[in-house]
């Protein structure tokens, strides 16, 4: 598809095995190289190893290699094997607040010294007191007033560093893990296994997209440029010749339920062949997903397991899976028990 | 640096070869791979034969050498390699006014029918009257009416629909040629060179990201998600149940000047290490460019052949080179002279 590259795949055990060479001079020499991979292949495992042995696992093994399999009827070339992740919820936890949420408290504290209009202002005057239940019971506005407070007038390496300082430090209240080991393990193995499978993987959150960034090429292996969230406008200017981008108090973009389609157009700019999600929020990327002319691929993760994580759905204030759960039912898309279809859940808690 | 890939390269003749391997129980089977290749490589030839040997040229291989070699002060991982690109007076052609101007005039006139109303409304009804000059005499707003005219209420499928037909058919009024017919053969040797050097290449430009999108990847090796561009604002919707994405009669984004380093940060999240225009709307992602903490390089194309292409600069309506050519020339950015640094202009040309 690319100019100057050339791509070689072979597969086995259910992993495809992809070699890349950027110059196409050098077909001949490749041939041995193919072999040895080829011998070698045997020992390449279970891609996914801590998802259970049930039907969502044989639903994605049979989607991955429906569509690439050369000459099958549903065969995708890899350049349009995109797949969409919802963040909060189905690649790592969102309980009992969005973490991004937990971000901005520590800020406000933080940020406290050079505002003292907040003690008498809500909903900073309670994050201020500790009081996070009446925080938060100003709903999206209150949240929305938080994370403007949090990162407008910053410029945006001023807001990076200061989310890499708290990602790399800071405690879930209830777990005291760090944030990143609350990743879901078998959603790493998901999101390699499409990867080793030609897929291009993107995050496409409700959160915000600076706030993912700085993190999500370590921890997903999902580079910036593929992290599509939500935004606040930004304002390039020059500070003393120096060229600088600086978020503004207004929102730019809500990457969220109908924004979610509307975010991949203008970040993608092609149709996702899979979308992964767990909430309300994440339906109308299903449908548009759905709606696609070739083979296509919607999973929910349904968080149903009380003991290992958290159990919610219908009634959840953060990640209500209602609707989307209606629809995904009625529709025969896949939906994944946590409790039955996972055999491990955190990536920290790996054998 | 990502999950599941492991990566080598070796350089010879300029070019970089990478080899990946989406396997990492595969590392040991590459070694008579590389052997392979190390032999074969010795063929490779000048990656960049429409370029003249004078110092543009020799910037460029200076440049990509001493990022990709491993070990060197100025070295560069490849997934910091964002090399950025305008498109119009850069990869291609834009007088005597930018093509996607010559679509909308186009368009206009097969949409005349539905709009009696043109006839007395400018820019309108100078376009159906063949009166082109007076037609743009209204300058950005005018252009900006024709866009919007031509794409809001409109699908982003009907919408590529009718870009995908126009630049199959559609012929340049000067030349003849079609559209894809006037990109710069040197510049997509560039891009073929940067990429075969582990760059990642963008678009962007100031043109419509839905009008580049449809063509950008057979053209230019772009794929979609790779191409940034000004935008309308889109809404999702469902229509009988199907969902669609409609253009508004709204601007969303206006990826030129101040904004493309707005645009960058939205769609990449990285700073270019590389970037390339023509006029002053690309002074800002320069800047932009040249203010990152390592290595990096600014090139601008200017339009200097009257006989094979267009001589134009500081005067020029479309594509005006004035300001960031002064810049340029005080900071020691590279600027091409067509007529004297390239062999050849078109890749239609291309012997």
């Amino acid at each position: 598809m690319f100019n100057n590259e050339n791509q070689f795949s072979f597969s086995r055990d259910g992993v495809k095995n992809e070699i890349f060479i950027r110059n196409p001079m050098k077909t001949i020499a490749i041939i041995p190289c193919i072999l040895a991979l080829l011998i070698s292949s045997a020992r390449a495992g279970d891609p996914l190893p801590s998802w259970q042995d049930t039907a969502p696992k044989k639903a994605i093994v049979a989607f991955v290699a429906e569509v690439t399999k050369p000459g099958s009827r549903d065969f995708v070339p890899a350049a349009e094997r995109i797949a969409t992740f919802d963040n909060d919820g189905t690649l790592w936890a969102e309980q009992p607040v969005y973490f991004q949420i937990c971000f901005a408290f520590d800020r406000i504290k933080a940020l406290a010294p050079q505002h003292p209009e907040w003690t008498n202002q809500e909903p900073f005057a309670s994050v201020l007191r500790g009081d996070l239940k009446s925080a938060l019971a100003g709903g999206d506005q209150a949240q929305l007033e938080m994370t403007i407070a949090t990162q407008s007038g910053m410029t945006t390496d001023e807001y990076e560093k200061s989310v890499t300082d708290w990602i790399a430090t800071a405690r879930h209240p209830q777990t005291r893990r760090p944030y990143t080991g609350m990743v879901y393990q078998p959603m790493l193995e998901l999101l390699a296994y499409l990867r080793a499978n030609g897929f291009k993987t993107f995050i496409v959150s409700g959160g915000g997209i600076d706030f993912m960034r700085p993190w999500s090429e370590k921890v997903y292996g999902i580079p910036p440029e593929q992290v599509v969230g939500s935004s606040l406008k930004t304002k390039f200017e020059l500070r003393n010749g120096k060229p600088v981008l600086v978020s503004l108090p207004e929102i730019d973009f809500i990457d969220d339920n109908v924004g979610k389609p509307v975010g991949i157009e203008s970040h993608i700019g092609r149709r996702p062949i899979a979308s992964f999600g767990n909430s309300d929020g994440d339906l109308q990327m299903m449908q548009w997903t759905a709606a696609g002319s070739g083979p296509h691929f919607c999973l929910f993760v349904h968080h149903t397991d009380a003991k290992r994580e958290w159990a919610y759905d219908r009634k959840s204030a953060d990640g209500r899976f209602d609707k989307a759960l209606d629809e995904a039912l009625a529709k025969g898309w896949t939906v994944v028990s946590m409790k039955d279809d996972w055999k491990v859940v955190y990536a920290g808690d790996k054998k």
